[in-house]
């Protein structure tokens, strides 16, 4: 602490971000990483990109924007990208979700929404999850200034589909829905074909998960054109450049590689539901999931615990200690041979 | 606009970086890019790093930390890293610089400083620089929660040397003090080991500039424990990984390399100073520079119009619309080929 901290710096509880361990041979399945690599098209594109380093990247972003645009059938004025997904979000909550009326997100959630309320002193309301774990659209038939769901939510891996959101977003015309799809790729409906018809819809997604670019920094919203506006007086207020040129150039050169992302995130998807079949077998209950990930709990064992016991075999899943969700484990999805590490590992446990 | 839009979003005014230009063969001299490629082994850190890019990266930025750390003889823990100091300076806006009495920075300085203020809610005050367009720091002795100097300042070039810097922060104990050094490195004193003796030091510096990474996007603060653990908080309730793993790698590897650094930087002043004297010759009064650009203004000819004369030529350079300033050309430095360019340019048209 300090005399020199602005007011707000006392009050925050910032995000505490998963483990990322130095020492090799670890199974990480704690993340939410894809465990293939990104397209082999991306290295040769940053490759390329290191010639343009001494300059500045390009502040629009305009090739990335319009590689976004015209896969998602858009125009490139309905898309803003940024610093991962979480800069992003952090963007929409400051321009876009702080009003007088309340925030409305689920109480179990992608545990960062309730810190960026934080940061910019937004008022917000945590709508409880039913009794499956799941978004019941007509829970949130209250007065609001915003809604905010993660589709698939985090970290159940529950989603809605798309006509839910349609719903939703007809139930509520004066009142900015924003779907973040961080992990929409594995079997989810995404909403973006929406924007065209709701004003009121915003759309964020990421490179992180299914493009396999965590460690590029690269996210994006798709929304209609005052939404992105919005974004981009806050983000030309805050940061010219939040790309740089090297991420720039791998992205985009992600999206263009179609196929290498078709078969990914099948095998993602293949890889999920053995897991699913063989921790069903060892006495879990698993939520079903259309993320990159399972969210599962032991009929006997507790999640704290045995998080602890597969950390010590070299195997880390994420544990939450939070109410309703303290006996699960978010276990991201793996390669054959990690699923069959852990699966291995947990057999030994329970 | 939109009523979505957050209040704030409808008082913003962006700021406007300067042109990156897609058409090659423009002598850009526009936006202080470095004119000389970074370091060989920046390349190298960044081809090794292409293999990491599916994970997320160190969120803490440890190695990079470590390595600044070690070449600034201060301690990790006395160092924060963002996306670029423009970044780390909104960082510091929000984190350190929001107070109720106003803060203080020069009128003629980097344009961005007042953008903040306006995305946080800032009250700030504009201090005139002194007639030959200096900093005076007897100017700063007024109510004032905070002091931010850019040293060199921009777009003017002058420096004050650390000795003025030591008197303001003895004058005010209790104001914390932000030097913003983005061009310390062309000539000037770095105030940074001042911050072991000084709790009211914040030192902020730039690879964009002497280590030729603009395009890398990553700039760092220096400061005591207190005033970088406030930056963290407000770094961790806003996005956990905002460096990218190849620009973490690259970034380390451009500081490990000095005699790179020491030649490049070299060569920049020394053609700064021929080209000062070669503006001198044409009619121009050339501000003395510590920096890698000059500001200029000519004996008869208007900046706008000299500015907009050189584009047609394929030089840009860069001009401020603001009130005494209107008349000078903010001229970064280039190499010894684009500099002679300019003074061709410049020659059919003084």
């Amino acid at each position: 602490m300090s005399r020199f901290w602005s007011p707000v710096v006392h009050t925050l509880s910032p995000y505490v971000p998963g483990e990322q361990p130095k020492r090799d041979g670890v199974v990480k399945l704690n993340t939410n990483e894809n465990p293939y690599p990104p397209s082999p098209r991306v290295l040769a594109a940053v490759a390329s990109a290191v010639e343009r380093l001494r300059l500045y990247p390009d502040p629009r972003a305009s090739h990335l924007r319009e590689t976004i645009a015209a896969h998602y059938k858009v125009a490139p004025e309905e898309v803003f990208v940024g610093n991962g997904s979480d800069e992003v979000l952090a963007h929409t909550f400051q321009a876009l979700l702080k009003h007088d009326a309340p925030l409305l997100f689920p109480d179990i959630t992608y545990s960062f929404y309730p810190v960026y309320c934080g940061l910019y002193g937004i008022a917000h309301e945590e709508v409880p999850l039913d009794a499956e774990m799941r978004v019941q659209i007509a829970d949130y038939r209250q007065p609001c200034s915003a809604i905010l769901l993660s589709n698939p939510n985090a970290p159940t891996g529950s989603a809605l589909p798309r006509e839910a959101i349609a719903a939703l977003l007809t139930e509520h015309p004066d009142q900015l829905v924003v779907v973040d799809e961080a992990y929409v790729d594995f079997g989810a409906e995404s909403a973006v074909p929406l924007v065209a018809r709701h004003d009121n819809l915003l759309v964020i997604q990421t490179f992180s998960k299914s493009r396999a670019l965590a460690g590029l920094r690269v996210g994006f919203a798709i929304g209609q054109r005052p939404l992105i506006e919005a974004l981009e007086r806050v983000k030309d207020s805050f940061n010219s450049y939040p790309i740089d040129c090297l991420a720039l150039a791998g992205a985009a050169a992600a999206i263009e590689d179609d196929a290498w992302f078709q078969v990914t995130r099948s095998r993602i998807m293949a890889n999920r539901e053995t897991l699913t079949r063989e921790l069903a077998g060892l006495g879990f209950e698993v939520l079903p999931s259309q993320a990159n990930f399972v969210f599962a709990r032991h009929r006997s064992q507790g999640g704290a615990d045995l998080a602890a016991a597969l950390r010590q075999r070299g195997v880390l899943v994420r544990h939450f200690k939070r109410q309703r969700i303290e006996n699960f484990l978010r276990i991201t999805i793996g390669t054959e041979e990690e699923c069959g590490r852990l699966i291995a590992e947990l057999r030994g446990l329970v």
